[in-house]
Protein backbone atom coordinates (compact mmCIF):
# COMPACT_ATOMS: atom_id res chain seq x y z
CA UNK A 1 0.00 0.00 0.00
CA UNK A 2 2.89 2.08 0.68
CA UNK A 3 4.22 1.30 -2.31
CA UNK A 4 1.36 2.21 -4.30
CA UNK A 5 0.94 5.79 -2.31
CA UNK A 6 4.65 6.61 -3.02
CA UNK A 7 4.39 5.76 -6.97
CA UNK A 8 0.83 8.08 -7.53
CA UNK A 9 2.44 10.85 -5.47
CA UNK A 10 0.95 13.77 -5.76
CA UNK A 11 -0.42 12.64 -9.32
CA UNK A 12 -3.67 12.02 -7.55
CA UNK A 13 -4.67 14.64 -4.72
CA UNK A 14 -4.69 14.11 -1.34
CA UNK A 15 -8.72 14.99 -0.69
CA UNK A 16 -9.85 16.68 2.22
CA UNK A 17 -12.25 15.63 5.22
CA UNK A 18 -14.64 16.88 6.71
CA UNK A 19 -15.69 16.24 10.50
CA UNK A 20 -19.28 16.42 11.51
CA UNK A 21 -18.68 14.75 15.32
CA UNK A 22 -17.57 11.25 15.29
CA UNK A 23 -18.45 10.69 11.97
CA UNK A 24 -15.52 11.85 8.83
CA UNK A 25 -16.17 12.07 5.55
CA UNK A 26 -13.70 11.66 3.04
CA UNK A 27 -14.00 13.78 0.07
CA UNK A 28 -12.83 11.76 -2.47
CA UNK A 29 -15.43 12.78 -4.62
CA UNK A 30 -13.77 15.98 -5.01
CA UNK A 31 -10.53 13.87 -6.81
CA UNK A 32 -9.43 14.30 -10.06
CA UNK A 33 -11.96 12.95 -12.75
CA UNK A 34 -14.38 12.79 -9.40
CA UNK A 35 -13.72 9.63 -7.85
CA UNK A 36 -10.92 7.38 -6.47
CA UNK A 37 -11.02 5.29 -9.73
CA UNK A 38 -8.23 7.91 -10.30
CA UNK A 39 -5.96 6.20 -7.85
CA UNK A 40 -5.55 2.81 -9.10
CA UNK A 41 -5.59 3.61 -12.27
CA UNK A 42 -2.84 5.56 -11.87
CA UNK A 43 -0.77 2.67 -9.66
CA UNK A 44 -2.16 0.47 -12.25
CA UNK A 45 -0.41 2.34 -15.35
CA UNK A 46 2.54 3.12 -13.24
CA UNK A 47 3.43 -0.15 -11.93
CA UNK A 48 3.38 -0.99 -16.12
CA UNK A 49 5.81 1.81 -16.75
CA UNK A 50 7.96 0.82 -14.13
CA UNK A 51 7.93 -3.04 -14.97
CA UNK A 52 9.37 -1.96 -18.20
CA UNK A 53 7.15 0.56 -19.80
CA UNK A 54 3.97 0.95 -20.95
CA UNK A 55 3.29 -0.85 -24.90
CA UNK A 56 3.13 1.78 -27.56
CA UNK A 57 -0.62 0.81 -27.80
CA UNK A 58 -1.10 2.52 -24.85
CA UNK A 59 -4.23 1.82 -22.22
CA UNK A 60 -7.66 -0.05 -23.10
CA UNK A 61 -10.43 -0.18 -20.57
CA UNK A 62 -13.85 -1.24 -21.20
CA UNK A 63 -15.95 1.45 -19.04
CA UNK A 64 -18.68 4.38 -19.76
CA UNK A 65 -18.32 5.26 -16.07
CA UNK A 66 -15.76 6.23 -13.58
CA UNK A 67 -13.04 3.93 -13.93
CA UNK A 68 -12.54 4.50 -18.09
CA UNK A 69 -12.36 8.29 -17.20
CA UNK A 70 -10.02 7.22 -14.83
CA UNK A 71 -7.73 5.21 -17.00
CA UNK A 72 -7.89 7.90 -19.86
CA UNK A 73 -7.17 11.08 -17.62
CA UNK A 74 -3.96 8.60 -16.02
CA UNK A 75 -3.25 8.13 -20.09
CA UNK A 76 -2.88 11.17 -20.84
CA UNK A 77 -0.93 12.47 -17.81
CA UNK A 78 1.70 10.24 -18.71
CA UNK A 79 1.56 11.02 -22.34
CA UNK A 80 0.47 7.47 -23.18
CA UNK A 81 -2.71 6.76 -25.73
CA UNK A 82 -6.02 5.75 -24.75
CA UNK A 83 -8.98 3.83 -26.03
CA UNK A 84 -12.27 3.41 -23.95
CA UNK A 85 -15.11 0.95 -25.27
CA UNK A 86 -18.63 1.94 -24.38
CA UNK A 87 -21.62 0.81 -24.97
CA UNK A 88 -23.20 2.22 -27.91
CA UNK A 89 -26.37 3.19 -25.16
CA UNK A 90 -23.37 4.52 -23.45
CA UNK A 91 -24.69 8.46 -22.71
CA UNK A 92 -23.41 11.01 -24.95
CA UNK A 93 -22.15 13.37 -22.34
CA UNK A 94 -20.03 10.71 -20.92
CA UNK A 95 -18.23 9.78 -24.37
CA UNK A 96 -17.74 13.66 -24.88
CA UNK A 97 -16.36 13.65 -21.39
CA UNK A 98 -13.69 10.98 -22.16
CA UNK A 99 -13.06 12.42 -25.82
CA UNK A 100 -11.98 15.78 -24.02
CA UNK A 101 -9.67 13.28 -22.07
CA UNK A 102 -7.91 12.78 -25.18
CA UNK A 103 -9.19 8.89 -25.16
CA UNK A 104 -10.37 7.21 -28.86
CA UNK A 105 -13.48 6.20 -27.58
CA UNK A 106 -14.92 2.79 -29.39
CA UNK A 107 -19.11 2.68 -28.85
CA UNK A 108 -19.85 -1.32 -29.19
CA UNK A 109 -23.39 -3.40 -28.80
CA UNK A 110 -26.04 -2.83 -26.06
CA UNK A 111 -24.35 -3.94 -23.12
CA UNK A 112 -21.28 -3.17 -21.23
CA UNK A 113 -20.22 -7.10 -21.81
CA UNK A 114 -20.08 -6.68 -25.60
CA UNK A 115 -18.03 -3.49 -25.12
CA UNK A 116 -15.53 -5.70 -22.54
CA UNK A 117 -15.30 -8.46 -25.01
CA UNK A 118 -14.29 -5.65 -28.02
CA UNK A 119 -11.96 -4.16 -25.55
CA UNK A 120 -9.80 -7.53 -24.54
CA UNK A 121 -10.06 -8.81 -28.82
CA UNK A 122 -8.32 -5.32 -29.00
CA UNK A 123 -6.21 -5.64 -26.15
CA UNK A 124 -4.97 -8.67 -27.89
CA UNK A 125 -4.27 -7.73 -30.96
CA UNK A 126 -2.36 -4.55 -30.19
CA UNK A 127 -0.92 -5.37 -26.70
CA UNK A 128 -2.22 -2.46 -24.88
CA UNK A 129 -2.44 -2.88 -21.46
CA UNK A 130 -5.71 -3.12 -20.36
CA UNK A 131 -6.71 -1.05 -17.61
CA UNK A 132 -9.07 -3.43 -14.70
CA UNK A 133 -11.84 -1.77 -13.05
CA UNK A 134 -10.90 -3.58 -9.43
CA UNK A 135 -9.89 -7.05 -10.27
CA UNK A 136 -6.50 -6.62 -9.89
CA UNK A 137 -3.56 -6.01 -7.77
CA UNK A 138 -2.37 -2.56 -8.31
CA UNK A 139 -5.71 -1.33 -8.83
CA UNK A 140 -7.09 -2.05 -5.48
CA UNK A 141 -3.84 -1.46 -4.00
CA UNK A 142 -4.35 2.66 -5.61
CA UNK A 143 -7.59 2.64 -4.42
CA UNK A 144 -6.74 1.72 -0.58
CA UNK A 145 -4.20 4.99 -0.83
CA UNK A 146 -7.03 7.05 0.70
CA UNK A 147 -7.66 4.81 3.31
CA UNK A 148 -4.02 6.18 4.41
CA UNK A 149 -4.22 9.21 3.71
CA UNK A 150 -8.03 9.21 6.23
CA UNK A 151 -6.30 7.89 8.81
CA UNK A 152 -3.81 10.53 9.23
CA UNK A 153 -7.05 12.60 8.67
CA UNK A 154 -9.05 11.24 11.06
CA UNK A 155 -6.42 10.25 13.50
CA UNK A 156 -7.95 6.21 13.05
CA UNK A 157 -11.45 5.60 12.82
CA UNK A 158 -12.93 2.25 14.44
CA UNK A 159 -15.50 2.09 10.92
CA UNK A 160 -15.05 3.13 7.47
CA UNK A 161 -17.85 2.42 5.72
CA UNK A 162 -17.99 2.08 1.66
CA UNK A 163 -20.06 0.97 -1.27
CA UNK A 164 -18.65 -1.94 -3.37
CA UNK A 165 -19.52 -2.20 -7.20
CA UNK A 166 -16.69 -4.92 -7.91
CA UNK A 167 -15.26 -3.98 -4.89
CA UNK A 168 -11.82 -3.11 -5.45
CA UNK A 169 -12.29 -0.15 -3.15
CA UNK A 170 -13.30 -1.94 -0.27
CA UNK A 171 -9.89 -4.40 -1.01
CA UNK A 172 -8.03 -1.51 -0.65
CA UNK A 173 -9.25 -0.08 2.32
CA UNK A 174 -10.03 -3.18 4.05
CA UNK A 175 -6.29 -3.97 3.40
CA UNK A 176 -4.93 -0.61 3.75
CA UNK A 177 -6.59 -0.87 7.49
CA UNK A 178 -6.15 -4.25 8.55
CA UNK A 179 -6.03 -4.79 11.97
CA UNK A 180 -7.27 -0.83 12.93
CA UNK A 181 -10.69 -0.14 11.12
CA UNK A 182 -13.89 -2.39 10.61
CA UNK A 183 -14.87 -2.09 7.14
CA UNK A 184 -18.46 -2.19 5.84
CA UNK A 185 -19.45 -2.88 2.28
CA UNK A 186 -22.72 -1.24 1.73
CA UNK A 187 -24.67 -2.06 -1.34
CA UNK A 188 -27.79 -1.30 -2.99
CA UNK A 189 -30.23 -4.09 -2.64
CA UNK A 190 -30.82 -3.98 -6.68
CA UNK A 191 -26.75 -4.95 -6.94
CA UNK A 192 -25.43 -7.01 -4.12
CA UNK A 193 -22.47 -8.79 -5.64
CA UNK A 194 -20.32 -8.76 -2.47
CA UNK A 195 -23.68 -9.86 -0.41
CA UNK A 196 -24.45 -12.18 -2.91
CA UNK A 197 -21.01 -13.68 -2.86
CA UNK A 198 -20.92 -13.95 1.28
CA UNK A 199 -24.44 -15.95 0.44
CA UNK A 200 -22.79 -18.21 -2.04
CA UNK A 201 -19.42 -18.79 -0.36
CA UNK A 202 -18.05 -17.29 -3.43
CA UNK A 203 -18.12 -14.62 -6.43
CA UNK A 204 -21.32 -15.69 -8.00
CA UNK A 205 -23.46 -13.03 -10.44
CA UNK A 206 -25.35 -10.98 -8.74
CA UNK A 207 -27.92 -8.99 -10.18
CA UNK A 208 -27.48 -5.13 -12.08
CA UNK A 209 -30.05 -2.93 -11.05
CA UNK A 210 -31.52 -0.05 -9.39
CA UNK A 211 -30.22 3.72 -9.43
CA UNK A 212 -26.95 3.15 -8.36
CA UNK A 213 -26.04 0.39 -11.04
CA UNK A 214 -24.02 3.02 -13.00
CA UNK A 215 -21.28 2.87 -10.78
CA UNK A 216 -22.09 0.29 -8.81
CA UNK A 217 -23.38 -2.29 -10.74
CA UNK A 218 -20.54 -4.97 -11.99
CA UNK A 219 -21.86 -8.42 -12.19
CA UNK A 220 -19.74 -10.20 -9.78
CA UNK A 221 -17.56 -9.09 -7.20
CA UNK A 222 -14.47 -9.51 -8.28
CA UNK A 223 -11.59 -12.94 -6.97
CA UNK A 224 -9.41 -10.40 -5.00
CA UNK A 225 -11.60 -7.98 -3.73
CA UNK A 226 -13.83 -11.38 -2.36
CA UNK A 227 -10.61 -12.87 -0.75
CA UNK A 228 -9.77 -9.87 1.15
CA UNK A 229 -12.68 -9.03 2.47
CA UNK A 230 -12.93 -12.91 3.80
CA UNK A 231 -9.41 -12.72 5.46
CA UNK A 232 -10.27 -9.11 6.95
CA UNK A 233 -13.68 -9.81 8.36
CA UNK A 234 -15.69 -7.02 6.27
CA UNK A 235 -19.23 -6.84 7.06
CA UNK A 236 -22.00 -6.73 4.40
CA UNK A 237 -25.53 -4.36 4.57
CA UNK A 238 -27.87 -3.40 2.37
CA UNK A 239 -29.82 -0.29 1.45
CA UNK A 240 -32.63 -0.24 -1.11
CA UNK A 241 -32.85 2.60 -3.92
CA UNK A 242 -35.04 4.95 -1.76
CA UNK A 243 -32.47 4.70 0.82
CA UNK A 244 -30.10 5.96 -1.80
CA UNK A 245 -31.93 8.88 -2.99
CA UNK A 246 -32.53 10.11 0.19
CA UNK A 247 -28.91 9.97 1.31
CA UNK A 248 -27.90 11.86 -1.62
CA UNK A 249 -30.52 14.71 -0.94
CA UNK A 250 -29.54 14.65 2.85
CA UNK A 251 -25.89 14.72 1.68
CA UNK A 252 -26.64 18.15 -0.42
CA UNK A 253 -29.22 19.63 1.98
CA UNK A 254 -28.07 19.18 5.31
CA UNK A 255 -23.70 19.13 4.36
CA UNK A 256 -23.87 20.88 0.74
CA UNK A 257 -22.32 18.10 -0.81
CA UNK A 258 -22.68 16.52 -4.59
CA UNK A 259 -21.74 12.99 -4.82
CA UNK A 260 -23.33 10.22 -7.29
CA UNK A 261 -25.98 7.78 -6.19
CA UNK A 262 -23.19 5.04 -5.78
CA UNK A 263 -21.44 7.46 -3.09
CA UNK A 264 -24.94 8.09 -1.51
CA UNK A 265 -25.48 4.20 -0.56
CA UNK A 266 -22.47 4.22 1.80
CA UNK A 267 -24.10 7.37 3.60
CA UNK A 268 -27.36 5.53 3.51
CA UNK A 269 -26.02 2.98 5.87
CA UNK A 270 -26.28 5.38 8.63
CA UNK A 271 -28.93 7.56 8.21
CA UNK A 272 -31.07 4.02 7.94
CA UNK A 273 -29.74 2.40 11.18
CA UNK A 274 -28.71 -0.49 8.53
CA UNK A 275 -25.72 -0.13 10.11
CA UNK A 276 -25.60 1.76 14.00
CA UNK A 277 -22.38 2.90 15.82
CA UNK A 278 -22.36 2.23 19.02
CA UNK A 279 -22.00 5.36 21.52
CA UNK A 280 -18.37 6.92 21.09
CA UNK A 281 -17.94 4.57 18.02
CA UNK A 282 -15.48 6.50 15.57
CA UNK A 283 -17.59 6.18 12.19
CA UNK A 284 -16.10 7.67 8.54
CA UNK A 285 -18.14 7.32 5.36
CA UNK A 286 -16.21 7.12 1.96
CA UNK A 287 -17.51 9.82 -0.60
CA UNK A 288 -16.18 7.76 -3.88
CA UNK A 289 -17.90 9.86 -6.74
CA UNK A 290 -19.19 12.99 -7.88
CA UNK A 291 -20.13 12.40 -11.20
CA UNK A 292 -23.56 13.08 -11.21
CA UNK A 293 -26.41 15.35 -12.73
CA UNK A 294 -27.21 17.49 -10.07
CA UNK A 295 -30.34 18.98 -11.85
CA UNK A 296 -32.49 17.01 -9.33
CA UNK A 297 -31.15 18.51 -6.19
CA UNK A 298 -32.86 21.77 -6.48
CA UNK B 1 -9.59 36.70 17.10
CA UNK B 2 -8.06 34.21 19.47
CA UNK B 3 -11.35 35.51 21.26
CA UNK B 4 -14.04 34.76 18.62
CA UNK B 5 -11.99 31.58 18.06
CA UNK B 6 -12.25 30.20 21.60
CA UNK B 7 -15.73 31.63 22.19
CA UNK B 8 -17.08 29.73 19.38
CA UNK B 9 -15.30 26.69 19.62
CA UNK B 10 -16.83 23.84 18.08
CA UNK B 11 -20.40 25.47 17.68
CA UNK B 12 -19.23 25.81 13.75
CA UNK B 13 -17.54 23.12 11.32
CA UNK B 14 -13.70 23.35 10.77
CA UNK B 15 -14.29 23.33 7.42
CA UNK B 16 -11.52 21.44 5.34
CA UNK B 17 -8.84 22.72 2.49
CA UNK B 18 -8.85 21.43 -0.91
CA UNK B 19 -4.65 21.55 -2.31
CA UNK B 20 -4.78 21.99 -5.99
CA UNK B 21 -0.82 22.04 -6.73
CA UNK B 22 -0.15 26.23 -5.36
CA UNK B 23 -3.97 26.76 -4.69
CA UNK B 24 -5.84 26.04 -1.57
CA UNK B 25 -9.54 26.37 -2.00
CA UNK B 26 -10.99 27.17 1.66
CA UNK B 27 -14.46 25.28 1.56
CA UNK B 28 -16.31 27.00 4.28
CA UNK B 29 -19.19 26.64 1.91
CA UNK B 30 -19.54 23.19 4.04
CA UNK B 31 -20.06 25.33 6.97
CA UNK B 32 -23.06 24.84 9.14
CA UNK B 33 -26.05 26.69 7.13
CA UNK B 34 -23.62 26.70 4.09
CA UNK B 35 -21.68 30.30 4.41
CA UNK B 36 -19.44 31.58 7.11
CA UNK B 37 -22.17 33.77 8.53
CA UNK B 38 -22.49 31.16 11.14
CA UNK B 39 -18.81 31.98 12.61
CA UNK B 40 -20.31 35.24 12.74
CA UNK B 41 -23.53 35.21 14.29
CA UNK B 42 -22.59 33.07 16.74
CA UNK B 43 -19.31 35.32 17.64
CA UNK B 44 -21.94 37.91 18.45
CA UNK B 45 -24.43 36.02 19.89
CA UNK B 46 -22.50 34.20 22.55
CA UNK B 47 -20.29 37.75 23.45
CA UNK B 48 -23.86 38.75 23.76
CA UNK B 49 -24.70 35.98 26.60
CA UNK B 50 -20.92 36.54 27.86
CA UNK B 51 -21.57 40.36 28.83
CA UNK B 52 -25.07 39.37 30.35
CA UNK B 53 -27.24 37.21 29.04
CA UNK B 54 -29.22 37.05 25.75
CA UNK B 55 -32.00 39.06 25.48
CA UNK B 56 -35.81 37.22 26.74
CA UNK B 57 -36.54 38.48 23.19
CA UNK B 58 -34.04 36.77 21.99
CA UNK B 59 -32.09 37.45 17.87
CA UNK B 60 -33.62 39.97 15.11
CA UNK B 61 -32.09 39.92 11.86
CA UNK B 62 -32.99 41.73 8.56
CA UNK B 63 -31.87 38.94 5.90
CA UNK B 64 -33.53 36.39 3.49
CA UNK B 65 -30.11 35.76 2.39
CA UNK B 66 -27.22 33.76 4.77
CA UNK B 67 -27.00 35.74 7.48
CA UNK B 68 -30.55 35.04 8.39
CA UNK B 69 -30.08 31.27 8.48
CA UNK B 70 -26.98 32.00 10.23
CA UNK B 71 -28.54 34.29 13.14
CA UNK B 72 -31.86 32.05 13.01
CA UNK B 73 -29.09 28.71 12.54
CA UNK B 74 -27.01 30.21 15.76
CA UNK B 75 -30.27 31.19 18.32
CA UNK B 76 -31.55 27.89 17.34
CA UNK B 77 -28.43 25.50 19.07
CA UNK B 78 -28.70 28.64 22.45
CA UNK B 79 -31.73 28.05 22.95
CA UNK B 80 -32.75 31.27 22.17
CA UNK B 81 -35.62 33.07 19.84
CA UNK B 82 -35.13 34.52 16.06
CA UNK B 83 -37.03 36.78 14.48
CA UNK B 84 -36.07 37.39 10.77
CA UNK B 85 -37.41 40.24 8.47
CA UNK B 86 -37.30 39.79 4.76
CA UNK B 87 -39.14 41.46 2.02
CA UNK B 88 -42.47 40.03 0.72
CA UNK B 89 -40.53 39.57 -2.31
CA UNK B 90 -38.22 36.58 -0.60
CA UNK B 91 -38.43 33.41 -2.42
CA UNK B 92 -40.54 30.41 -0.50
CA UNK B 93 -37.84 28.31 -0.50
CA UNK B 94 -35.61 30.62 1.42
CA UNK B 95 -38.63 31.26 4.06
CA UNK B 96 -39.63 27.82 4.40
CA UNK B 97 -35.56 27.08 4.97
CA UNK B 98 -35.79 29.69 8.13
CA UNK B 99 -38.80 28.60 9.65
CA UNK B 100 -37.21 25.17 9.41
CA UNK B 101 -34.72 26.09 11.57
CA UNK B 102 -37.43 27.39 14.06
CA UNK B 103 -37.36 31.36 13.27
CA UNK B 104 -40.37 33.70 13.10
CA UNK B 105 -40.40 35.09 9.45
CA UNK B 106 -41.63 38.41 8.86
CA UNK B 107 -42.59 39.61 5.30
CA UNK B 108 -42.50 43.19 4.57
CA UNK B 109 -42.37 45.70 2.23
CA UNK B 110 -40.52 45.18 -0.98
CA UNK B 111 -37.32 46.09 -0.59
CA UNK B 112 -34.57 44.65 2.10
CA UNK B 113 -34.59 48.50 3.04
CA UNK B 114 -38.26 48.42 4.40
CA UNK B 115 -37.49 44.60 6.55
CA UNK B 116 -34.50 46.52 7.83
CA UNK B 117 -36.77 49.36 8.88
CA UNK B 118 -39.14 46.51 10.47
CA UNK B 119 -36.33 44.63 12.35
CA UNK B 120 -34.91 47.71 13.99
CA UNK B 121 -38.30 49.20 15.00
CA UNK B 122 -38.89 45.60 16.42
CA UNK B 123 -35.55 45.48 17.90
CA UNK B 124 -36.06 48.86 20.14
CA UNK B 125 -39.70 47.71 20.48
CA UNK B 126 -38.43 44.53 22.01
CA UNK B 127 -35.12 45.09 23.50
CA UNK B 128 -33.98 42.20 21.16
CA UNK B 129 -30.33 41.58 20.07
CA UNK B 130 -29.84 42.91 16.77
CA UNK B 131 -28.08 40.36 14.46
CA UNK B 132 -25.90 42.17 11.95
CA UNK B 133 -24.75 41.02 8.89
CA UNK B 134 -21.49 42.35 8.48
CA UNK B 135 -20.70 45.90 10.25
CA UNK B 136 -19.94 44.75 14.04
CA UNK B 137 -16.63 43.78 15.11
CA UNK B 138 -17.64 40.61 16.48
CA UNK B 139 -19.54 39.64 13.65
CA UNK B 140 -16.17 40.32 11.49
CA UNK B 141 -14.04 38.37 14.06
CA UNK B 142 -16.19 35.61 13.98
CA UNK B 143 -16.03 35.32 10.34
CA UNK B 144 -12.20 36.01 10.41
CA UNK B 145 -11.73 32.58 12.36
CA UNK B 146 -11.81 30.89 9.11
CA UNK B 147 -8.39 32.52 8.39
CA UNK B 148 -6.66 31.14 11.16
CA UNK B 149 -7.97 27.88 10.82
CA UNK B 150 -6.66 28.16 7.27
CA UNK B 151 -3.40 29.40 7.81
CA UNK B 152 -2.93 25.88 9.79
CA UNK B 153 -3.91 23.63 6.85
CA UNK B 154 -2.29 25.47 4.53
CA UNK B 155 1.18 25.95 6.28
CA UNK B 156 0.35 30.30 5.53
CA UNK B 157 -0.62 31.36 2.08
CA UNK B 158 0.51 34.69 0.37
CA UNK B 159 -2.82 36.10 -0.87
CA UNK B 160 -6.05 35.11 0.43
CA UNK B 161 -8.97 36.05 -2.55
CA UNK B 162 -12.48 36.79 -1.11
CA UNK B 163 -15.75 38.06 -2.32
CA UNK B 164 -17.19 41.30 -0.46
CA UNK B 165 -20.80 42.77 0.40
CA UNK B 166 -20.85 44.45 3.18
CA UNK B 167 -17.11 43.25 3.62
CA UNK B 168 -17.34 41.43 7.61
CA UNK B 169 -15.54 38.24 6.05
CA UNK B 170 -12.65 40.59 4.19
CA UNK B 171 -12.52 42.05 7.45
CA UNK B 172 -12.40 39.37 9.57
CA UNK B 173 -9.77 37.40 7.47
CA UNK B 174 -7.65 40.74 6.54
CA UNK B 175 -7.30 41.24 10.78
CA UNK B 176 -7.15 37.59 11.27
CA UNK B 177 -3.64 37.58 8.73
CA UNK B 178 -2.34 40.70 9.16
CA UNK B 179 1.42 41.48 8.40
CA UNK B 180 1.34 37.61 6.93
CA UNK B 181 -1.12 37.21 3.98
CA UNK B 182 -2.20 40.11 1.38
CA UNK B 183 -5.81 39.72 0.87
CA UNK B 184 -7.68 40.66 -2.40
CA UNK B 185 -11.10 41.86 -2.36
CA UNK B 186 -13.24 40.37 -5.29
CA UNK B 187 -16.46 41.69 -6.21
CA UNK B 188 -18.50 41.47 -9.45
CA UNK B 189 -18.97 45.03 -11.63
CA UNK B 190 -22.59 44.91 -10.81
CA UNK B 191 -22.41 45.36 -6.66
CA UNK B 192 -18.93 46.84 -5.73
CA UNK B 193 -19.38 48.11 -2.52
CA UNK B 194 -15.69 47.77 -1.57
CA UNK B 195 -14.05 49.32 -5.00
CA UNK B 196 -16.80 52.67 -4.94
CA UNK B 197 -15.43 53.21 -1.02
CA UNK B 198 -12.05 53.25 -2.21
CA UNK B 199 -12.49 55.43 -5.35
CA UNK B 200 -14.45 57.62 -3.32
CA UNK B 201 -12.39 57.24 0.12
CA UNK B 202 -14.91 56.13 2.18
CA UNK B 203 -17.66 54.02 1.72
CA UNK B 204 -20.22 55.60 -0.17
CA UNK B 205 -23.76 53.56 -2.26
CA UNK B 206 -22.59 51.41 -4.68
CA UNK B 207 -24.85 49.89 -7.68
CA UNK B 208 -26.93 46.85 -6.30
CA UNK B 209 -26.85 44.00 -9.19
CA UNK B 210 -26.29 41.07 -11.25
CA UNK B 211 -26.08 37.58 -10.74
CA UNK B 212 -24.03 38.07 -6.93
CA UNK B 213 -26.41 40.57 -5.43
CA UNK B 214 -28.43 38.30 -2.92
CA UNK B 215 -25.43 37.63 -1.54
CA UNK B 216 -23.10 40.26 -2.39
CA UNK B 217 -26.00 42.65 -3.06
CA UNK B 218 -24.93 44.92 0.27
CA UNK B 219 -25.99 48.71 -0.42
CA UNK B 220 -22.60 49.95 0.89
CA UNK B 221 -19.52 48.33 2.58
CA UNK B 222 -19.30 48.84 6.14
CA UNK B 223 -17.55 51.70 8.10
CA UNK B 224 -15.39 49.01 10.40
CA UNK B 225 -14.81 46.69 7.02
CA UNK B 226 -13.17 49.59 5.06
CA UNK B 227 -11.27 50.86 8.17
CA UNK B 228 -9.41 47.61 8.50
CA UNK B 229 -9.07 47.05 4.75
CA UNK B 230 -7.46 50.14 4.44
CA UNK B 231 -4.95 49.98 7.63
CA UNK B 232 -4.00 45.92 6.37
CA UNK B 233 -4.06 47.29 2.66
CA UNK B 234 -6.34 45.04 1.16
CA UNK B 235 -6.12 45.14 -2.75
CA UNK B 236 -9.14 45.25 -4.54
CA UNK B 237 -10.38 43.27 -8.20
CA UNK B 238 -13.61 43.43 -10.22
CA UNK B 239 -15.17 40.64 -12.30
CA UNK B 240 -17.85 40.66 -14.73
CA UNK B 241 -20.98 38.41 -14.40
CA UNK B 242 -20.01 36.45 -17.09
CA UNK B 243 -17.12 35.76 -15.59
CA UNK B 244 -18.74 35.18 -11.96
CA UNK B 245 -21.04 32.70 -13.94
CA UNK B 246 -18.11 30.65 -15.56
CA UNK B 247 -16.16 30.31 -12.57
CA UNK B 248 -19.36 29.05 -10.64
CA UNK B 249 -19.66 26.14 -13.50
CA UNK B 250 -15.73 25.62 -13.59
CA UNK B 251 -15.84 24.72 -9.82
CA UNK B 252 -18.35 22.01 -10.84
CA UNK B 253 -16.51 20.85 -14.03
CA UNK B 254 -13.22 20.79 -12.73
CA UNK B 255 -13.18 20.45 -9.27
CA UNK B 256 -17.00 18.74 -8.14
CA UNK B 257 -17.64 21.56 -5.73
CA UNK B 258 -21.49 23.08 -5.62
CA UNK B 259 -21.19 27.03 -4.92
CA UNK B 260 -23.21 30.32 -5.16
CA UNK B 261 -22.63 32.79 -7.57
CA UNK B 262 -20.82 35.20 -4.32
CA UNK B 263 -18.69 32.09 -3.95
CA UNK B 264 -17.84 31.95 -7.71
CA UNK B 265 -16.46 35.90 -8.01
CA UNK B 266 -13.53 35.08 -6.20
CA UNK B 267 -12.63 31.89 -8.08
CA UNK B 268 -13.07 34.06 -11.24
CA UNK B 269 -10.33 36.56 -10.25
CA UNK B 270 -8.26 33.61 -11.27
CA UNK B 271 -9.29 32.06 -14.22
CA UNK B 272 -9.85 35.89 -15.65
CA UNK B 273 -6.43 36.90 -14.52
CA UNK B 274 -7.88 40.22 -12.87
CA UNK B 275 -5.58 39.11 -10.11
CA UNK B 276 -2.77 37.07 -11.60
CA UNK B 277 -0.52 35.21 -8.69
CA UNK B 278 3.81 35.71 -9.27
CA UNK B 279 5.35 32.40 -9.88
CA UNK B 280 5.59 30.43 -6.73
CA UNK B 281 2.76 32.10 -5.29
CA UNK B 282 0.76 30.39 -2.68
CA UNK B 283 -3.08 31.42 -2.94
CA UNK B 284 -6.02 30.72 -0.69
CA UNK B 285 -9.95 31.10 -2.27
CA UNK B 286 -12.31 31.47 0.26
CA UNK B 287 -15.56 29.40 -1.16
CA UNK B 288 -18.20 31.28 0.88
CA UNK B 289 -21.33 29.72 0.44
CA UNK B 290 -23.45 26.81 -1.39
CA UNK B 291 -27.33 28.13 -0.93
CA UNK B 292 -27.57 27.96 -4.58
CA UNK B 293 -29.60 25.75 -6.87
CA UNK B 294 -27.55 23.66 -8.69
CA UNK B 295 -30.31 23.17 -11.48
CA UNK B 296 -27.99 24.90 -13.53
CA UNK B 297 -25.11 22.91 -13.62
CA UNK B 298 -26.21 19.57 -15.32
C1 LIG C 1 -18.44 6.41 -7.48
C2 LIG C 1 -18.16 4.97 -7.34
N1 LIG C 1 -18.30 4.42 -6.15
C3 LIG C 1 -18.06 3.11 -5.95
C4 LIG C 1 -17.69 2.29 -6.99
C5 LIG C 1 -17.45 0.84 -6.72
O1 LIG C 1 -16.09 0.58 -6.76
P1 LIG C 1 -15.57 -0.90 -6.88
O2 LIG C 1 -15.95 -1.37 -8.25
O3 LIG C 1 -14.11 -0.81 -6.66
O4 LIG C 1 -16.30 -1.66 -5.82
C6 LIG C 1 -17.52 2.82 -8.26
C7 LIG C 1 -17.12 2.00 -9.39
O5 LIG C 1 -17.16 2.45 -10.52
C8 LIG C 1 -17.74 4.20 -8.43
O6 LIG C 1 -17.58 4.79 -9.63
C1 LIG D 1 -21.88 33.38 0.28
C2 LIG D 1 -21.50 34.76 0.65
N1 LIG D 1 -20.33 35.22 0.28
C3 LIG D 1 -19.92 36.47 0.58
C4 LIG D 1 -20.74 37.33 1.27
C5 LIG D 1 -20.24 38.69 1.56
O1 LIG D 1 -19.94 38.81 2.93
P1 LIG D 1 -19.76 40.22 3.58
O2 LIG D 1 -21.12 40.87 3.61
O3 LIG D 1 -19.22 39.95 4.93
O4 LIG D 1 -18.81 40.97 2.70
C6 LIG D 1 -21.99 36.89 1.69
C7 LIG D 1 -22.89 37.77 2.42
O5 LIG D 1 -24.04 37.43 2.63
C8 LIG D 1 -22.38 35.56 1.39
O6 LIG D 1 -23.56 35.08 1.78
Amino acid sequence: METARTRIGSRVLRTPVLRLDRLWLKLEQLQHTGSFKTRGAFNQVLAAVEAGGLPEAGVIAASGGNAGLAFAYAARELGARAEVFVPETAPAVKVARLRALGASVHQVGCEYAEAYEAATKRVADTGALFGHPYDQPEVCAGQGTLALELEEQAGGVDTVLVAVGGGGLMAGIAAALEGRSHVVAVEPEGCPTFHAALAAGRPVDAPVGGVAADSLGARRVGEIPYAVARRTGVESVLVSDADVIAARQALWQDHHLVVEHGTAAAYAALLTGAYTPSEGERVAVICCGANTDPTDLA
